[in-house]
């Protein structure tokens, strides 16, 4: 086996921690630092990781991308992310089904460099991660077209804690019971302020406005 | 808005149980009952309600079928499955992303009927789930074609838990990257003993053969 270039650390969660006081100190860190940081959640599918083989070239001229990778197991999303050409960690929860504050801060660390743009793909899971701040700046959370179209009516929190929501493979629309307008109103039925943006992390329509949105959002947060 | 022909039940964990014991004494009884007992699990969309709405009507002439619908919220799923004319409950779990065997428990109660086949469609969740025993004779686990065939290496415990593996969606396979030897492959690494059925729960395909285990499944049950 050849010697991978990243990392794979295991995280543990510290259960007596105050996990939103460790994620208020951590995004005070961060916006010291000047880095954006971004939590990106789903169901296990979605397209997280081949969202981001997308987003990244598109914006790594402009900013200086890291990713954490986080999973109960396997290495596959950051051995994708590396093969892109940035930088990538991957974190093992042990069987943790989500990331607390301090658990991001472990990786955040174990990148080793500072970032103008950071991003945790959370573990594949539409319960869990929605229940704790993990120091982002902005949550971001995908729903693939074959899901379908009442995910927002039974994940409410998930819905509730993002700020975008990716309507993503809305190439295969045809072959599916999807109506996208009925899933914007169930999405937005949950949180009225949500911004959506559909695409295909495939063929690439639409991740020229998830870029815009993710600049806006970036410089947002460098000038805040 | 009209009187609804399910009941929707609020379900509470008690954090002092010993699930384990919880499981078995559940097992136990519905073995004196001559009930089947079979707990699906998947991600979030794929198929645990449509797969339902094929399995029924064919094996509703054999056996009498109950159905519990676990979700964080909304009563979507058991208003499908009561259309069908399945007797059905719908459980809500207050935000926690699994269920107990006390939380089935109470579940089954409120049913307030013996059944030959009993069905809990459990929270759309690919980790949480998979670490406590229900009840459930058999664990039963759909991975739909969107999802990727790498979803086994990443989700290792669901696929070591259970005891057969629905692929589901194979309709729409020409539209996606999967390769459904290599899902198998790394399905039968997490757990060699694993039956796989793959099945295309919108056309129909493969029902029969899923039909065929569950009935293989109930009656090796009853005459145990």
């Amino acid at each position: 086996m050849t010697e991978k270039e990243y990392r794979i650390i295991e995280i543990k969660e510290n259960i007596f921690a105050d996990n939103n006081k460790d994620a208020d100190a951590l995004r005070q860190t961060l916006k010291e630092k000047g880095t954006f940081f971004l939590n990106i959640m789903s169901s296990p599918g979605s397209g997280k990781t081949t969202t981001l083989t997308q987003v990244i070239p598109r914006l790594a001229q402009k900013y200086k991308i890291g990713v954490m990778e986080a999973d109960i197991d396997s290495d596959v999303d950051a051995a994708t992310i590396t093969a892109i050409g940035a930088k990538a960690i991957q974190l093992h929860t042990g069987g943790m089904c989500h990331l607390t504050a301090e658990m991001t801060r472990q990786g955040i660390e174990a990148l080793e460099e500072d970032f103008d743009f950071l991003i945790l793909e959370n573990v594949g899971n539409l319960v869990c991660p929605a229940e704790f701040d993990t120091g982002s700046v902005k949550n971001l959370t995908i729903l693939s077209v074959p899901e379908g179209d009442d995910k927002p009516l039974k994940y409410p929190l998930m819905y509730q804690v993002s700020h975008a929501l990716v309507i993503n493979k809305i190439d295969v629309a045809p072959y599916f019971d999807f109506d996208i307008e009925k899933c914007k109103a169930n999405a937005l039925m949950r949180n009225p302020d949500l911004d959506i943006i559909p695409i295909s992390a495939k063929t690439g329509e639409g991740v020229d406005e998830l870029c815009a949105w993710l600049e806006r959002e970036i410089e947002a947060w460098k000038n805040s």
